[in-house]
């Protein structure tokens, strides 16, 4: 693995579910446990029926231990539903689609959170129980809670991030984002450290959601700040490719808050956080646009249909990093 | 149904799991639902992995509407086991057997829990949902733990009983039992406004467990009392027949607690509490020994291996019932 990270310093990246969870995999293909960490978003953590679940992280501990059901494109493989059958006859809340095993990692959050422990502790269990090797830390142990505002309609309010994107399957339009108790919450103790510690070689930011997975994470207090300080290079993939989202309601909320849906658009709402930004082949046209927003473009194949893409887009991302520097 | 139950008063019935459950399941079968109500004992209620868990409620449900698992004699019938395995294989505590089905039942409850419903509400939609007509009731909203006292050994001290009854296997000798927070539990209202309303006919203790699932209902402040001044019959069926106990840990206990193993001793442990006493042919010989402790006694078929069994048992009991009067 040599040729993938010469520098041998770790890859900090920062992930939400499914698009995200693409590329953690294809970086832990390619680099060993210590030189790989992934930090997902918490904001869409919620509690369901009682349950704690943290639906990125899961998706990022399911997908890096190999588990994840490729098919359905979210949840577990080989997944059975008794047990949300047996509660829709009871006249229980089922809008959330819970799978059997799915629910066993529910199980174990809550018992363990019962029993005190830390949602970063558990994370480390559960990546354990599901073989992932690299370490997955949340963004914090503390609750931050993610709020749709929807400005008009039947659903006019505000709307727990949930609610909105699976209930409502994303249908209300959207005006702006709220991350409740961000404030108050302390970012992940060990990605401060890594971004202080000289041991950091680069940050990625996964081709997640800018507005509801990224911005969890860089808005979390003293975050940006650490970035900057850490002085290494900080690389985005962008999850608009051809004026769509691979994944996900990240155009379409685009649209509704009034920015162009495309790669350069992207890039301008990370602004000066960006050292390089990743498009793919198709927005080759918008590289020097982009270029003059600030950050080094890197065009290549973005979109990871399995396992060889995500691991050559690793490579591409690594490749890139070492080419920059502040 | 009139024929065994001529006067239309209601019966209330105070039962533990599985055995009283086989006595309120006949009860139910020969009486309509606005003659009959079953109290269930809460002291066995544990939370587990965070979810809260109610054997005997869970029991009582599952046989009155039908769907325990009559071959493995606790759970639901046509269970599997997906959750529980998915939870062995990340470590997780697995040492109570929860089903899928059953995982739907508690999921319900801690919903519900957490949205503020009782016990009381969550048991009535609970019995709705599993097709119960009958009224089944918690003996109190209130949390009363049952407590196992053990004299010796390893396990010195005092065990939560699901901990001495699931996980030890009942193997622990017993020295006395402790109901932790019954001096400040509420006895269930409805039980209470029947006792003392004019509608009742009589109180049928099943054949459960006299020190762990009849004691923790009959312990409840005021309730012996409010037994005594309905002016209606009490009459408890023997768990004991033939010096056994037909399940579960009932000979066992009265052994270390220094008891004779018989139907008379519990009729005794009852004491004033009882105007009736059913027990099984094997124990005729004991009859007249135990009208001399107070309770008229009547001899039949106690052991319920079916549904006919069970129906034959009930309607022995509402005629037997029928002939006694304080």
């Amino acid at each position: 693995m040599s040729d993938d990270n010469p520098s041998r310093k770790m890859i900090l990246t920062l992930s939400g579910g499914v698009g995200g969870a693409k590329l953690a995999a294809g970086l832990a293909a390619v680099l060993p446990p210590q030189e790989l960490a992934v930090v997902c978003n918490t904001g869409d953590d919620f509690e369901h029926l009682g349950l704690p679940i943290s639906p990125d992280l899961d998706t990022v501990i399911y997908t890096l231990g190999g588990r994840s059901n490729t098919a359905q494109g979210w949840g577990l493989a080989d997944e059975s539903w008794r047990v949300i059958g047996a509660l829709a006859d009871l006249g229980g809340d089922t809008w959330f689609r819970l799978g059997d095993l799915d629910i066993a990692t529910h199980l174990y959050r809550l018992s363990r959170r019962r029993a005190g422990g830390s949602l970063t502790d558990i994370t480390a269990e559960l990546c354990a129980g599901y073989g992932v090797r690299h370490p997955v830390w949340p963004m914090t142990d503390d609750p931050v809670r993610t709020m749709v505002q929807v400005p008009s309609g039947p659903l006019q309010g505000e709307l727990a991030f949930q609610h909105y994107f699976v209930r409502e399957r994303c249908q209300p339009p959207v005006s702006a984002f709220r991350f409740n108790g961000i404030e108050h919450a302390r970012p992940q103790p060990r990605m401060m450290e890594l971004l202080a510690g000289g041991k950091l070689g680069a940050v990625v930011i996964c081709p997640s959601n800018p507005f509801v997975s990224v911005d969890p994470i860089i808005r979390l207090p003293g975050l940006r700040d650490g970035l900057r300080a850490s002085g290494v290079p900080v690389i985005a993939v962008s999850p608009i490719v051809g004026g769509r989202a691979i994944k996900g309601p990240a155009a379409k909320m685009m649209q509704e808050l009034g920015m162009p849906v495309t790669a350069r658009a992207v890039a301008g709402y990370y602004g000066d956080l960006l050292d390089g930004f990743v498009i793919d082949h198709a927005d080759a046209a918008d590289a020097a646009a982009i270029e003059s927003l600030g950050p080094v473009v890197q065009v290549t194949r973005t979109v990871m249909t399995g396992a060889r893409e995500r691991m050559a887009l690793a490579r591409d991302v690594l490749r890139f990093a070492a080419t920059l520097g502040r």
